[in-house]
């Protein structure tokens, strides 16, 4: 379990690659997308999911800068994992709406 | 996908519920177990988990104190899930020990 923590525990990746496993996105449109994550986490959770082989970052060195980010093909072995999350959090979103409600 | 990253997202969160799945911990043992999550940390992630329903927290009132943190019903339907991100881990680290190799 520890390894899977690693690769992608931390607070935002699986919002991250959930988004990325529908399509690649420019920082900028992660940015946008995930306004609740500050430029530096979410800069040092890119740079970590790109160390571990989960995401490709494209620089396209061109002015503006525009640095697209993509999953690798490891990365989408990720999700149906995703998936099960997102789903499950639908289901504990009902769960704790009909406690408190 | 953002309410199961609210939930169990974070760093050390499914770590936490992967043991409490398999038994319940006093707050020394979670402590011993898991040595590279500070203590302030791993009150913080606790007490989220209590509030969000996912654990149960007994105090045993008594010296020394004695605080037994469990896992709830609710809580109990993340195993699967659990189970499937520990089993992603392995598939992971050997093709990355691959790689690397």
């Amino acid at each position: 379990m520890e390894v899977a923590n690693r690769v992608f525990g931390g607070k935002w990746k699986p919002g991250i690659l959930f988004r990325l496993v529908e399509r690649s996105y420019r920082f900028g449109e992660l940015k946008r997308d995930m306004p609740w994550i500050s430029e530096r986490v979410l800069i040092r959770q890119l740079k970590e999911l790109v160390e571990d082989g989960i995401v490709h970052r494209e620089d396209h060195r061109q002015v503006p800068p525009r640095v697209v980010y993509s999953i690798t093909e490891h990365g989408r072995t990720l999700a149906p994992l995703l998936k099960s999350m997102a789903d499950w959090g639908d289901l504990h979103f009902e769960a704790t709406t009909r406690c408190t409600s």
